[in-house]
């Protein structure tokens, strides 16, 4: 998939959002694990029903959906399902509704705010004790090897700090691979999917939960150009899941007052909390996580819900000022140093008048172009990496982790040594030359009163490269050729480093990243124009907001991100305009890189808006039909035998009492599946509720007697008796935004005209993703820069 | 309607959602311009037809919707309309989409960018200049008032003072009352309404706009407890609708180039982008703004209209700050110090441990308490008021203006006489006592070296009044009996001032009684537990954050909005606490302040989530059936009684072609009057454009030859083939969260089995209302404690 094929300029600026095929193609021959000739996983027809339908020239693929119904999790293939948003309206449920009691009700609600509350509390500890060992082990391993830097012995330093590397994060990508694989990476494309309706095993299991905290240490403390901040939302949107479903049933810790969160709908709001507590911990951010999963990461939104997530991060907030608290004294490394505040900037004059526009137009297009560029080229870098695991398995998994960690590792020791020996200015001994942990004058290898730059650049934790280079008034500490390497070597890091099986976070890379050129772009206009503009510092943190921009396309998120990040109000409007153009420009060339990320990984995401050809498009021009159907009254055998011939979700249930079929509901696969395995004549609505994400009960685990086989059944009772519906003359893009609005999984297509079926087809979110139209509609390519029109109305781009 | 009857603390916490029909009585006799006997406006039925259906057992009330068709805009009943938001699939429109051209298209996208531009730069314009208006004028009033004051001359001060006050009110009153009634008031409840879909005349128009921006100076210059923030909001939206209409059609003011953006849809997104503009603007809090418009004003909200609220509130930010840069050296008065940052703080150290949930919890709860009661009394007098208004007419709304001006006048200047004169603190002679217009130390009538502390927070601009009771560092400076003055007389003033026929804003008024309280508790707290907290300033701050959150209900734009105010991040922590305290304990007892005031207005507000009484009914029991129909061939004067005899604004069209008869489609009364007008053979999709906000095309106005009344039209190519159907036995519930969530105007009932009819109702807006559903079932309001489930997972309440 050649997703930035447009890069190379031409006016057909939109048509990135292309599909192509070979890229799925990809899929079905390296990277899934399900049959060849795949199936459409929801949409209720069967292939030898397909011919008497579709009057439609279609295109050269055959009928039945091409999407394919795996996807990678981590850095393994999943099978993948829909979630269930929809209210089920049959009687079972209806009467639950009707016989809550008071103290249930109660029950519910106090449960809710005490999951939102507990969700908080433990995203916030657990972020604590990463930030934790991540300062301890680190700062082990960085004082052993300034040590022996400071003794001359550098091969004995270069090994401390080379092997130390190593070991951490082989040691991470042991736990990814071998145990939890949905672990590796960010997490927040697997997150932002997940809110979006798509379900895949493990990716919010317990195995992922303690893999993702480790393995993000590991990476971390192993000096990679990571950050914990995406696995922290994972971890945070695990955290949810796992208390909603009353812990884990494989190890019994479950719980009777939780069978009110059994259902998706529930889940999706708390793990949307998680989200939120995530960044919120990750950044000590609390109302910039409020921010990102309501821009970033959910999909469905309710004012409610902000205001469970705000309540969260207030959690998170406290909890960790608490904890902070603690750190008095130096107790906890660097760690702690400003409190709440990460980066603490200080009161900054940025008054400059309209000579500010200057820095500020610089910034922007060269971070949004430098942010696509960054993102074309991560997106080659993942798919490369996702072939190689196809190919090699575990070993290459393993082996390129350890190359990963020995390249960073030769780089970050190496590099300083072209760092020239800088005489400490005066006044300052305290603090010039360091050996310490922090501090931005590293002795290195430079004798007593001078310091390396360089090193104080690259031999250092994340978060001190950061703190460094948004350090104010210091101009000219750094020189231009120290940023322009540490620009590089970053650059190439972190563009090899995002794919390998470890917990790795993008945002601290690109903010490194940005500072180290917004700082270079500082030195350039100050040397070419003369210009008095901003400070160092502020160039820095505007070519951080730039980058942000440029690849991960968020605007105000980021921004109070930023300003929570720094204390630094003042540069509010130049950090918006820098944004405006950073996002703007990006956006003419790609996608996001998790938008890019949720797409090369092949998740069904559901964007927002409908593409400009699906105007042209009915209902019918895409869903096949008629659907695989039910009788009211049902043998069990036939159920079986349905079951067992599809893989579909939902079934049209008829009604053939009267002379015409009457259109019943429409009948879950799990909830045939309850019947068929308990087969009671008294259910409750406990018996259907939901297991948790990526479990599901499965025809084969159920075997019948033959005489058991020729029983009836009554399915009315259990049926949704108000399916949404559309009429078939509907436009694929009107019901597209239904079905995206509404949440749905199945939406059934009515015809007006009395026929002989009352049900004409079921869409799924497979029928409205852009490969499966375009691959029944070829021509409709042409119409593609319609794509212009709507690309820019929804800005917040997608993948689909 | 007693909103709060529930203060008197009984179980029933929850069920203060109420309809009292007394309430809705009164509209029908006292406040609206309707007929007594108030039919549906839009629903697809008329009376003769009721008793055909509705076999379910009905309560007390007649079967039609007794939802009224008006509701109070400003200070005037009006009648109300729904906005069209479907996107309407006829052949025009069809046409229409295939045939732009790729330069239409661009044209489209440049333009809603340089319209977002353009409110962005127009709102910072107008709210640059209502404040230096309200500088120059209070400013010359308040030195003429002290300079009379200093020589001792106090009735010349007081008839200047009161004088001037009186009449700057009463201009403001006469434009109100007399020119646009509409811009009485916020503002923010007639926005929030227009978001949410509901349409009235003159709610965006230009004399709107010309009053809101003169009466707001007036009133806020009057020296009035109002602020200039709901106004401004009001601001941004009429001139976002402005623009969007391509000026104003009556003062041809048009432009061809704006035909795409003559929809509901574009102008809903525009809107909301002036509504973020206007309170970005107001408090300078770009970020704040967009939170704003997305927590509380938008009903509907995508991630593309973010953005596109981000860059308005940008453009915003740059223009003040380039407008501010105008304003060194003092030549704006007091407006400009600070910057963008209205209140800054200063850094403020808050560590204090665990010991400040002390202050946080009793901020949060008193703050909760204090604004329900506001809530509550406010509610009160609104009604009272708007009695008045009917019964007095115009003359009784001057006369209450001039009253409450008169009032304002004696309380604040009489007041400070009942401060004691301290003596300056030693070290800021160049400070104290001040007779300028600034200052925390007003001389008043102390002699030299003296000040009277209660006139510092009397006798001045709000906007001083709150940088005063900020101010950090200042213990002791404000005595808690001139606190405790301050309080009552800005809590009695607030009251008594709202409803009154002027530009209102309620932000302001409500910090000053919150951060009064705030040092209140602050000098409570230490003087009862000798505990060492937060700064005066602080509590101040939070207790301004309690009161905003104990009556607005907003969370996490009011976070932002305070940061954006005072620059203390430091602070957030305990800040999101109070809120969250406060908030939760204001919930217990009514709604928010903005909601009553819609509510009371009598606007049908759809709230976000369904009554859980609506589970228990389906759609046919509220929905009067069978709707209305016009035949696919029709004969023209079939379609002119149609709509003589109904107000109804969709009508389904049958085909009989078939022994049943089929649904085409559903056709608008909008485009009914289209084709009656024009009686072309040839329409394209600019005919069919929607007039702007209030505007319609009327029955009326349309006269046809006898011979014209018998030709027949083909009604097929201007019919919306694909509207929303829901089946009947769908609960209400369900139904509501479609209608809701897609944003619908009607969504057509159809059945299951196959009748007669294809079509069996049309359900609107106004089958949604609680009202409505109430009347017909009585019954459930015993259910209604189940409000107790949805209210709480709603939580940002609503009053429907």
């Amino acid at each position: 998939m050649d997703h930035n094929d447009t890069t190379d300029g031409d006016l057909d600026l939109y048509d990135t959002h292309s599909y192509d095929d070979s890229m799925l193609d990809d899929h079905a021959d390296n990277w899934t694990i399900s049959s060849p000739k795949s199936f459409d996983l929801e949409n209720g027809s069967t292939e030898h029903l397909l011919t008497e339908h579709s009057t439609l020239k279609r295109g050269g693929s055959s009928f039945p959906n091409e999407t394919s119904q795996t996807a990678i999790i981590g850095v393994k293939s999943s099978h993948i399902e829909s979630l269930d948003y929809e209210i089920v309206e049959n009687d079972i449920f209806k009467q639950d509704w009707r016989s809550r009691t008071r103290a249930q009700i109660l029950q519910y609600i106090i449960l809710k705010w005490t999951m939102a509350f507990l969700v908080g509390l433990c995203t916030g500890l657990i972020a604590y004790a990463i930030n934790m060992a991540v300062e301890y082990i680190a700062g082990y391993k960085l004082s052993q090897t300034t040590r022996f830097i400071s003794d001359s012995k550098y091969s004995i330093a270069f090994s401390i700090f080379a092997g130390g590397n190593i070991l951490l994060v082989l040691s991470s990508a042991i736990l990814c691979a071998i145990f939890a694989p949905a672990a590796a990476g960010s997490g927040i494309p697997e997150v932002k999917a997940y809110l979006n309706g798509i379900d895949a095993p493990n990716i919010l299991a317990p195995t992922t939960f303690i893999v993702k905290v480790l393995g993000s240490i590991g990476a971390v403390a192993g000096g990679l150009a990571v950050g914990k901040e995406g696995p922290l939302v994972h971890t945070g949107s695990c955290i949810a899941s796992l208390l909603s479903q009353g812990g884990s049933k494989r190890y019994g810790l479950t719980w009777q007052w939780l069978r009110y969160f059994k259902n998706d709908r529930d889940r999706r709001d708390l793990v949307t909390c998680g989200a939120a507590a995530g960044v919120s911990a990750a950044f000590r951010a609390p109302v910039g996580g409020v921010l990102f999963a309501l821009e970033e990461a959910a999909s469905w939104w309710r004012s409610s819900l902000l205001w469970r997530a705000f309540f969260t991060s207030a959690i998170v907030a406290v909890t960790l000022r608490v904890a902070l608290s603690s750190c008095k004294g130096d107790n906890c490394g660097v760690f702690g140093t400003g409190g709440l505040i990460m980066f603490d900037m200080g009161v900054i004059s940025t008054e400059t008048g309209l000579l500010e526009l200057v820095p500020v137009i610089i910034l922007g297009t060269s971070g949004g172009l430098l942010g696509a560029f960054y993102t074309f080229l991560s997106g080659k870098v993942l798919k490369t990496y996702a072939n190689w695991h196809a190919k090699y398995g575990l070993f290459g998994k393993l082996f390129q982790a350890f190359l990963v960690a020995l390249i960073t590792s030769v780089l970050i020791f190496g590099l300083p040594w072209l760092g020239a020996c800088t005489a400490c200015p005066t006044g300052i001994t305290h603090e010039c030359p360091s050996n310490g942990l922090s501090g931005k004058y590293k002795q290195f290898t430079c004798q007593s009163g001078y310091y390396n730059d360089l090193a104080s650049l690259l031999l250092n934790t994340n978060d001190n490269v950061i703190r460094n280079l948004f350090s104010t008034n210091t101009e000219g500490l750094y020189h231009y050729s120290s940023l322009a390497i540490l620009l590089c070597s970053s650059f190439f890091l972190a563009l090899i480093t995002y794919g390998t099986a470890i917990p790795s976070g993008l945002f601290i890379p690109v903010i490194i990243i940005g500072a180290a050129y917004g700082r270079l772009v500082g030195w350039f206009v100050r040397s070419t124009t003369q210009l008095q503009t901003f400070d160092e510092g502020i160039y820095a943190y505007l070519g951080a907001a730039s980058l942000l921009g440029g690849s991960m396309r968020m605007t105000v998120s980021v921004c109070v991100i930023l300003l929570e990040l720094t204390n630094n109000l003042l540069t509010l409007p130049p950090t918006m305009l820098v944004l405006l153009i950073s996002k703007t420009l990006g956006d003419l060339f790609n996608h996001s890189v998790y938008d890019q990320i949720l797409h090369i990984k092949g998740l069904p995401f559901l964007v927002e808006k409908p593409e400009p050809y699906m105007k042209h498009l009915t209902v019918m021009d895409v869903c096949s039909s008629p659907p695989m159907t039910l009788s009211a009254i049902e043998r069990l055998g036939n159920i079986v035998e349905v079951l067992k011939s599809t893989d579909h979700n939902g079934f049209p249930v008829l009604e053939h009492s009267s002379e015409v079929p009457k259109l019943h509901g429409l009948i879950l696969r799990s909830h045939l599946l309850v019947l068929l395995q308990k087969r009671e004549s008294d259910y409750n609505s406990a018996d259907f509720a939901k297991p948790g994400s990526g479990k599901s009960r499965r025809i084969e685990d159920i075997q019948l007697q033959t005489e058991q086989m020729n029983e009836y059944v009554d399915l009315r009772p259990y049926t949704n008796a108000s399916p949404y519906t559309v009429v078939d003359n509907m436009s694929l893009a009107k019901a597209f935004s239904m079905f995206r609005q509404l949440g749905l999984r199945h939406l059934c297509v009515v015809s007006t005209t009395p026929k002989a079926s009352p049900i004409s087809g079921i869409l799924t979110r497979h029928d409205f993703m852009p490969e499966h139209v375009l691959g029944l509609y070829p021509h409709l390519r042409a119409n593609k820069w319609n794509r212009l029109h709507t690309k820019s109305s929804v800005s917040d781009v997608f993948v689909s």
